[in-house]
């Protein structure tokens, strides 16, 4: 939307900047029709290198606030609060506790294919994880500086919501299974996903194109996760470890973020588990 | 990159034509100066609009061959081999069929995360599906014309590759749960998935912005997986039915791809399972 009116917006300004100067019948004389000229130069240069960089170019539009739709739990939404809270965009919060809002949410449509979560952004009813972070990530300038860099975010972003989505389904296993799985979880984090950012983090304090993108946020999601989880586990990382606490106070935000009474969702219990479980009518989530 | 370069292209170009205009000690008539104001606007103009439109501009370079490492079947590289298809871009496959070719791999650091698919493209090694498939849609302009689109894509996107994961899944789970699993997928194909589709094509030949995009591609790719699976599986659904047979014909690629001997993969059978589960050294798959 802001690209397609950027795009107008340019137009506008060309034609009514240029236009009289390229109008042969004005009795101008040389010297402030080369006056003019440089002026108008300069003043398309910087409006193109503004509408190239800023997406909210040159008047951000009067958004509603932004909505969540979901839990009151990390699960699926939890990447989403992040990505939204490091963007510094406020948002709001509807908690699905009962079987009843879910299905008036289903009959009137609002869910694309009957799953949570949804957001609520820019006049959109948006579904799908990865949808809603990409939007986001695009809008607030977090996916690279062109496509190259936004290959590499998004295979760290992949990564790390793989290595997340283990640990979210942690609360949906029998309770026999979790020693296993946690041993499978540790050793590919410590393997497998870990070295990798450790590697990219040498000398660096972000993922990618020395600048905050969406794969840090979600880095910095995944690292405390894995702490709670496993301590100690960054012990051998010391690049992430590093990487950890230099982006948790970049941010004012991110710190508040952190703070007890924000926005940030505790680790699942016996209640959120028991409220997805009824909500979604099922026995066990079944994958 | 290209972003990157164009924009360097760009102030070179305006650079050098319109400089030597607004230098006032060029002694120009000023009627000279006028029809070249006006000749630099149109030039500039023309190069605004091809640079925002075309990826390539002005010079595309030369990109080695794209290759694909999989094995010898659909799995997780199909979606890529249908884009790169439509995209009409070459490619050439190195098809894995021992655990040694995969350890290889795993030794020579090209595999981020252990994993295949792995696509080399434009001096890149990618992993995870959904950054070369974001990557190759992003470079042919298949994924919408500005931001709210590219949000409508990949909540589609996002839906199909939901669906077409779990007939991917099928040839590794264990027989007796296959009809079970089978009758899973479809009624959510029919209730959750086809619905949505049947509705957004109402009138329309594309999913989004009246033009193709990726998520027409995996439409297309993931109704002819279901009609496999569930002959007549369509027939409730004649808005997607029609689309399937328009977008067949769209391009000569798409029919070509289609016909045999093309390098659309076959349905996995039995050899396929034995070599993705060879190479990984699995005796079956667990999630």
């Amino acid at each position: 939307m802001h690209r397609v009116n950027g795009a107008c917006d340019r137009v506008t300004t060309v034609f009514f900047l240029y236009w009289p100067i390229s109008c042969t019948s004005l009795p101008l004389p040389l010297d402030i029709v080369h006056i003019l000229t440089i002026v108008c130069f300069a003043v398309h240069f910087t409006i193109s290198f503004s509408t190239s960089h800023s997406p909210q170019f040159p008047f951000p539009t009067m958004a509603e606030k932004v909505v969540l739709h979901y839990f009151n739990g990390r699960g699926k939404m939890e990447s989403i609060r992040w990505l939204l809270t490091v963007a510094e965009v406020e948002f709001d919060e509807v908690h699905l506790t009962t079987r009843e809002q879910f299905l008036k949410l289903l009959g009137d449509g609002d869910l694309m294919f009957q799953q949570v979560p949804m957001v609520e952004i820019d006049g959109m009813k948006l579904v799908q994880t990865r949808a809603i972070l990409n939007y986001i990530a695009g809008k607030y300038n977090l996916d690279g500086k062109d496509l190259k860099e936004r290959a590499m975010i998004n295979m760290y972003s992949e990564g790390l919501r793989d290595l997340m989505e283990m640990i979210m389904i942690l609360p949906f296993t029998p309770p026999a299974d979790v020693p296993a799985k946690l041993e499978t979880i540790q050793s590919k984090a410590t393997e497998r996903y870990l070295p990798v950012f450790e590697k990219a983090l040498t000398g660096a304090m972000h993922l990618v194109g020395g600048q905050l993108s969406c794969a840090d946020v979600e880095l910095l999601e995944c690292t405390l996760m894995l702490e709670e989880k496993f301590t100690g586990i960054l012990s051998q990382f010391p690049n992430v470890k590093s990487f950890q606490g230099k982006n948790i106070t970049f941010k004012p935000a991110i710190t508040r973020f952190l703070q007890p009474g924000s926005k940030r969702k505790p680790q699942p219990d016996e209640d959120y588990v028991k409220t997805v479980l009824a909500v979604f009518d099922v026995k066990l989530l079944s994958r």
